[in-house]
């Protein structure tokens, strides 16, 4: 019995459990998949490659696979309004892959996602350009690798919790997002708090249990 | 010219500057202080010694000093009833000054605190017996050294964002809080996320943005 | 002269030398299997893949491949009853793999084994509804990778040594299991001792020295 | 209420609640000791220094202190004959404080104790000079900084689990022990496991329970 | 023999050998601080505390301290007109000695230097208010601590190089200043390039050079 | 919209945005290429692979691949007499590809560019032959990996700057290049500043910037 | 000109230049390795793998490849009495590589070599038993990986330098040859000295340059 | 009885055990040197500070004590020609109480030895001075902190084994002498070994051997 589905978290954490696809195999994966969608409940599984995905909707054809987010999601639920509002930025085109688990995630759980791409630090104005929308969030996802500077300046345009996800992105010095992490723990703005490298999956459920909250 | 007070944070972050007193001379901290009371706000100053203590309330008597939480604040806003419930965690009795900053953090923010101390893993006992208050909790803020487990088992029990604060609390292979920073990074709980070691003021800082937001 | 085997461990040390194929070429490890298996004692190979399996399945047929534990068993030892009780629980289904190279080896090595998988923190009632049956073991052997909380929570539970694996089971500030390993050398439960990261086979080899004492 | 003690732990894990002094005031640790010294018990208290150790023993002038092991103990027991022989060697002078700290806790524990100091591997015949001796320990506690050496060499000696506790002995590269930490981690003798550096209190824990195991 | 003087250094570097005071009794600081003064050059002891600078002074009553600094200057070269313009830039007020070593250095080899400090990410508006008079540097120093993202911000803004200084500002997380390396290192501006932590004099010797070749 | 080109760097930082292809498919960056290429300006994209060069020469048949260098670039801007010298140095054979990549660079932004190859410090006459064409140089860049000494050598020897470029060259204690930037980093010449491992085009952006002043 | 050949290695260090084929391309090693052999002199090749071994002996027919130590030999020095006596030990099988790299190199620049293999500390008694031959030698060179204790055990028990070789053999807190890099250098016998990890050339350079002189 | 004095390592190792003062009380260390001092050897305690030397000459008044190099000695062997030429340099001023540890060794070992101190590789000029008395030592020992280049420099120019000595000197990225250990390791010259930050001892061991075995 290699794997105990955790159904009540939904009672106790407002959102349901999800599948960690990494360290499984397709067949695993797409098992629990569908025993999880046959609950009737809204599901997701992160980490997942082409051929996770291609057993998942093979046994479960109404799932779609988001091929730069690595993720596949079933959505079951009724549609109805978003709850909140969360932004979700990163800092180069590289960051892509985390930025887009993000914004599945958060839009999977019902938040309204707006994306705001490749806007790092370099060229400041890029990013003061977007000041507008992003005072309308209820929180905010900042997605970085290399230096990993862009949640700092983030945090001091805006009144939200901003929530920053360290990216592997970047050689060398960068030691697989170390750098980036390390950057943003010692954040000169109050307002970020971290996630481990990579993981836009997290940073999503945080964000939208912010989002919900706001809006009620 | 060796400080820029940045006044218009209010207006930006919701919530005032506030004055991390470490790298500053006991006169320099308390010319700051003196000079943002005037403004007629509500002051913090952070990782504050008794010399600094001193300095502050020589020059600002109304002032007051939390010694354990290293922290001095002035109230000059109008009593008001708390915007939003958040509760603080702490794992071992040595954990008391990251919690305690974060606990008058919060407060003078504007937010209920409730305090649940030494209440670590190896006695899960203690943390179960408090379920019922961390239910009410728009926030909670968990501070833990040496394993730092608490973040993980407290995420799987609540409904709302956890914040984690490592501390330095052990020796060893502690590592001076980094074995409890990976530990909180690496969270099996997805509604954690992490601010830097011994920072109970960053942790408050952004959990009574969300209390706030919850409480609205 | 590539390799020189002890024979002489089990008089030293109570239990055999084991092979560790992870170094060496199938032939390599298919003759000193052979060599092993000719003194008619039990004989376990680890950290074996399939080219080598296939190896020493042709020379020595009787042996047995358990895949997920990557290990190579040969029994050859009369029945008896087993000595002592070792638990082997792990966090996620991905700690799999180190879970099932400690059931393995104490179940070769004599030990009655009761296996409890996916019980990590994050859904702690997973857990406490197995305390009856963790109480009856000699010893407890805990795997777990990413933040690794799962070993100072079971030791608060019992009244045995547990015997921590941290897994490389994770990603970003995991480092391949560093951040486990340094939770639980950090421990705050003192009955807790550390193995290396994904050891399956060293922690099996002490719980059932201990739990061969405990039942003499 | 900085404190809850743990009153349940001698049920739980068979044996009690110990006082980790460093990061306590010495009146909150003499006033910690005198409460659970009115229970009746055997009390302990690592880690502490002379300050520490005098206010404790004003308040309780039964207790004990070991300058050596920084511990001090309160036997309320009654007297009875050892459960089980435990081994504490250390590989040089300076690993004392570790050893005597592992020593006294065993002892106070219950466990017969034989302390085996200053037989590092660069005098190898120092060590085999003791092995009669070695045989008859149900379990074996090691010090070594440094290399730490140690731990491999008696690991290929007895018959019974080796407990390894690695030492802030040394300089330079030793990183304070993460040396000693890591080489004891990648022991080629299986029948070591490893606790935090400098844990002599935790090694005795679980030799003692090894040993009470045993001797039953 | 403790010390060979480089006398050549003016003629193969264009810049003359500096006294590195960290190392040194005050005594052998104060007796190579006035052998080179003996042959006319313009002399700069770095990393001077009080005891080295009242022992320089009373050798050499014509030399001047610099507190914040920590440096001894004594200048003997006729006046003359600055070679080039050097902006020193820092993020927050605990960055001022870094800051100053660098300033009082490049002053020292004859350029222009513009001071603006306090200027971090957290309220980007106190930079960007600076643009016109960064412009017109010819080399920018860009002390930071923490998250060391000033520089990748100023880095966009200026068509010179901005020499990057980590300064170990910060505590937890910051590891002394390597967070804010690490991300210097990253920098996604291209121009930027690194010293080692709290090296404001190796910053200015290079921009120095800079500037003066710009100004030829 | 995955890219955003920076159009106006060169107004800024006086050289254009660089594309780099690290993290882009071929695809994407044969159509930023493109896009830039239609503008007028010279063209560079490093990090590019043999399929990325591919696409892109099939896209822009003008374009040239630099193989050693891993770098594609395009000239469009008419001939020019060389802005200022810059020296590229590497110490051994297989640091061939960061000091390609600086030279390509170099030579693009319109330096003179001569190479000195194959001078490592274990054999130090071949470094000191070539003392009279380093005195020409207007910034020199050196590239080295294992131990990177060989700036710390050339800085004594040279009157300009001297940017370090550590290289993932060696094995072992090495640590992909770790070793070389410490050690650089520490240099004990003043006129040495560094770059990120294996960074060459950064080495030479700046180089560049530095000789262009120098010369006008 | 990629590669300058420092012929006048022998003259100056008493050896010749080696080849590094790590990171060279078969056909560069090829042609490096035929310009040596054409000046009479004995060639060394290190990390040739089987490509490159195939390119130099289709160029140099002459030359032999050894697998294990992946090193390609010519010796062309007519033969000769050996100058000094050295032993090569190994802890385990999967240290051969690193030995065998030492035993080739060190045989082909004329010393006699003594391989005692498998050695490892956890069977001490195989080490002891080979104490008459090891009394003979005038340097040893000890590979181990994992903890790296056998050096210390060796050099208690010689009145000759001992040279260690940390291996990368071992897995997690192995961390690919840093744990007994580390061991080694804390060694608590003073004549043990350590090269890189897996560094068995450069044990062997060093080893025979004191054979040899030891003979003299 | 906290001390075995290996009286026998004379016999086994050639030269004598030797007191570690650093973990040692002044009490202890001048009793076990009283000790030994009553066999009529030659006697050496390092790492003694001012109140241990002290207690040592109360006990001892014929022991001499070196400050710089923080070493006491005891000569009682009759006056002897010197056994081989070891040579100690140092690349800075800073650098000396390692170097004079090691000259002060090798010299109570019976070595001749040379001083070359403050020859850093910044001003290569000075060591090249030193060339033709380099050359007449029959082993090296080369201590540098920073970025510890000069073993490499100095390998490459004699012919004979070079013992490298990082020292902890340098500050930020030297890490306590990490930097300069890293360098090291990976020199291009091999005939570099390498002992622990800071051991002069261990490399005047070494080379003390190797000069004698030379002498022969
Ligand atoms: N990308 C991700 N990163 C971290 N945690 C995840 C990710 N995706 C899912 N999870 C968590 O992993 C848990 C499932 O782990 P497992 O039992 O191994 O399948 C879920 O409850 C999620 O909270
Ligand atoms: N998975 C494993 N992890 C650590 N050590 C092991 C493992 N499997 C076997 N060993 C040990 O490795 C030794 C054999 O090593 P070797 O001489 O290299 O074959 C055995 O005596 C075992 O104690
Ligand atoms: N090899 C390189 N190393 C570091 N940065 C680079 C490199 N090549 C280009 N860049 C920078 O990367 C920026 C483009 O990043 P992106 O928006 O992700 O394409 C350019 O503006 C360059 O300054
Ligand atoms: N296995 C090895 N490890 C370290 N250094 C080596 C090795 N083999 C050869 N060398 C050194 O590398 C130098 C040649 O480097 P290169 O110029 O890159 O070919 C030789 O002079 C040797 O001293
Ligand atoms: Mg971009
Ligand atoms: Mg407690
Ligand atoms: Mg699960
Ligand atoms: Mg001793
Ligand atoms: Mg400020
Ligand atoms: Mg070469
Ligand atoms: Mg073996
Ligand atoms: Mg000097």
């Amino acid at each position: 019995d290699y794997a105990k589905i955790d159904h009540h978290r939904s009672l106790r954490n407002g959102l349901p459990e999800v599948i960690y696809a990494a360290g499984k195999s397709p067949e695993h994966t797409s098992e629990i998949f569908a025993r999880m969608a046959a609950t009737g409940i809204d599901v997701l599984a992160t980490r997942a490659d082409e051929a996770t995905a291609a057993a998942v909707l093979a046994a479960t054809p109404t799932a779609k696979y988001h091929q730069q987010a690595r993720a596949i999601t079933l959505r079951q639920s009724p549609p109805a309004a978003p709850h909140g509002h969360v932004a979700v930025l990163c800092a180069g085109t590289s960051d892509l892959p985390a930025a887009e688990e993000a914004a599945i995630t958060a839009e999977l759980f019902g938040a309204k996602v707006t994306r705001l791409y490749d806007v790092g630090v370099a060229g400041i104005h890029r990013l003061l350009a977007q000041r507008d929308i992003l005072a309308t969030a209820n929180a905010v996802i900042v997605c970085a690798g290399m230096e990993g500077a862009l949640p700092s300046v983030v945090g001091g345009l805006v009144a939200v919790p901003v929530i920053a996800v360290p990216t592997s992105v970047g050689y060398g010095a960068s030691f697989s997002g170390a750098a980036a992490l390390l950057g943003m723990l010692n954040s000169c703005s109050p307002n970020v708090c971290v996630v481990n490298i990579d993981n836009g999956f997290g940073a999503a459920y945080t964000a939208t249990m912010i989002a919900r909250a706001s809006h009620r």
